[in-house]
């Protein structure tokens, strides 16, 4: 074994019970002859294992009855069309919140399909900080507020969810999904592509409230991206990401026994604490964005010397810590710790920090 | 080892070379500390990974220079508003030719955006024959002419291409996709969902002609759906499905080796003929489909007493032979003898038809 520690954003770390699982199932899955990669996605056993994932799913993130969860494909950016195709109904518009890259991206993309109000963005124009509610311009015949409880580039996450909006709440919830608990009966809709928290690159999970699908969606609708018809058939309209949906019901069943998400959230706590008290009792380091919306998720720094960067990563991948380049468009570094990095791997890291800094400070 | 002999219609049977190696991969591809599940879709080693699946690719296939391929997500289902979305351009309408349910589907998609012209379908209604080209309507102006080589249904094939057509010719290749060899400039675009002949449920080939995305897309085009965006950005506009895009490299690697596309069309004429010759020695079975459409990949038969389907998969069940039952909207039974069904599979699937015939006739 020579397993590193990988601090990717996404796709990132999965659990190794989950990969030894896999491997175990192939090439045949359970002694039926095939692996689940060549099973029918009409029949048993693939029934049974699509089944089992769902059910857990909701019992991981307490999903109420009144909602639908779906499996979906194209990632969040496949949703960044959808939601408003689906739900802007008889409305002129729908809210957004921009608190980073991906938020802007899917104000952009709705305004495809009717108008992307922004109800808030930060004033100076930069993404370290999520705007107070009282800042926010709320339109009340808005179709929907959209929001992006953790931003993934920028590293800035909710640390609450908003409260007295008269309108349903979407949110994207792509790389903080299953993280910690969240109370889905606050929501409209909840989405997240599967490849930072919950399982491989391929899969969407979409939990929406029944009733928003009375609404009357755009004509011009994908019957791919129609939440209608992906319910109606119990996300099996036409073949899922079967091996997807696999790998995501092994990740749900491994958080099971961690815990649950109060379990897993301790963990991550944990984690994020440990890494931001040391950046912040380190001059070489710095982290940009306020203390109140600091993700637990993707952590970002940078060095005190940008023209360092290169030897820290370098020397990081000696050490076994890889995938801490900051994304290509803000620079810099960032740390992702998803529910699959353990906490081995931020001790690894912080003290590798303070290596780095004692010998290039 | 107790593999089965899978006909399943897709997903479906994989080479198992290609699941050893996928298993070997397990927890950890090439000793590089992750596997390939975990690995970003920005750095190498998936970037090695996913341009040597495009290169073979374009080796099996003959793709000319000329062309683009991408590797998109959603099934043939997500490019039947695909297509539409981005060649309609200008145009008022697109021509399909209906040979069974998945080309009626492509047309009913097609006319959320526009016209869908049926410029042929077998006048009796039933799907057991491909209209000749004689017969064939075709509008001088359509944006593109669509149509199925290969209907995974009824098992109708075209044993032809199409040929003075003086408007864009898009297949839906997804049940004969590199089951034999064909001339890719002779169409505008190809697609496919990978989980026939090359790979796993969760990822889309389209293969296009650079000069066709100069058409204006619909303003309401989602962008996972957007071809530009995908050939722009090498299929990685977002986060693609990674690991199916792997498991198609090695799929793609495995046909190499087996002489490439006329070495595989070789068995897959041998396969679909032994069990048609065998169909047609023998009252107990019928075939309907006209001897000139009959599908190499997808052999549908049914029994002379419908009773006894159920009798007939069980038997076949407990000698191994699966996913012989035929799709839901027709009955009866269908063996896929797709690429990786091996020449045995069919010895022993025609070995126990002909026994259940003499027992059961």
């Amino acid at each position: 074994m020579s397993r590193v520690f990988n601090f990717n954003a996404g796709p990132a770390a999965l659990p190794l019970p989950v990969l030894e699982q896999v491997r175990e199932d192939l090439p045949e899955w359970h002694g039926c002859g095939m692996s689940v990669l060549e099973m029918s996605h009409r029949a048993e056993p693939f029934l049974s294992i699509a089944r089992q994932a769902g059910i857990d799913l909701r019992k991981l993130l307490g999903v109420p009855d009144g909602y639908h969860v779906l499996f979906m494909q194209g990632g969040a950016t496949a949703q960044f069309a959808a939601v408003p195709m689906n739900l802007l109904g008889e409305h002129r518009s729908a809210d957004y919140v921009v608190t980073g890259t991906w938020s802007q991206k899917a104000a952009e993309e709705c305004g495809k399909y009717g108008q992307a109000r922004i109800a808030a963005r930060p004033a100076d124009g930069r993404f370290t900080r999520v705007p107070p509610h009282a800042e926010w311009k709320l339109d009340p015949d808005a179709a929907y507020l959209h929001y992006t409880p953790n931003e993934t580039i920028a590293g800035v996450e909710f640390h609450w969810v908003p409260e007295g909006i008269n309108v349903p709440l979407v949110a994207d919830f792509s790389s903080s999904f299953l993280s910690h608990p969240v109370d889905v009966k606050r929501f409209g809709l909840i989405y997240a592509g599967a490849q930072k928290n919950a399982g491989a690159a391929g899969i969407t999970i979409v939990v929406v409230r029944k009733e928003l699908l009375d609404r009357k969606p755009l004509t011009q609708l994908p019957k791919v991206l129609d939440y209608r018809e992906m319910a109606a058939r119990d996300s099996m309209m036409n073949t899922p990401p079967t091996f997807a949906w696999y790998v995501s019901g092994l990740v749900f069943r491994w958080l099971l026994d961690q815990g649950g998400l109060e379990g897993i959230a301790a963990v991550n706590a944990r984690k994020s604490g440990q890494l931001y008290d040391y950046i912040d009792s380190e001059a070489f380091y710095v982290n940009p964005v306020d203390k109140t919306a600091r993700s637990r998720m993707n952590v970002v720094f940078t060095l005190a010397d940008a023209a360092r960067d290169a030897d820290f990563l370098a020397g990081a991948k000696r050490a076994g810590l890889v995938g801490l380049k900051g994304h290509r468009s803000v620079g810099g570094m960032r740390a992702s710790l998803y529910n699959a990095v353990p906490e081995e791997a931020v001790k690894t890291l912080v003290e590798y920090m303070r290596e780095f800094a004692r010998t290039h400070g």
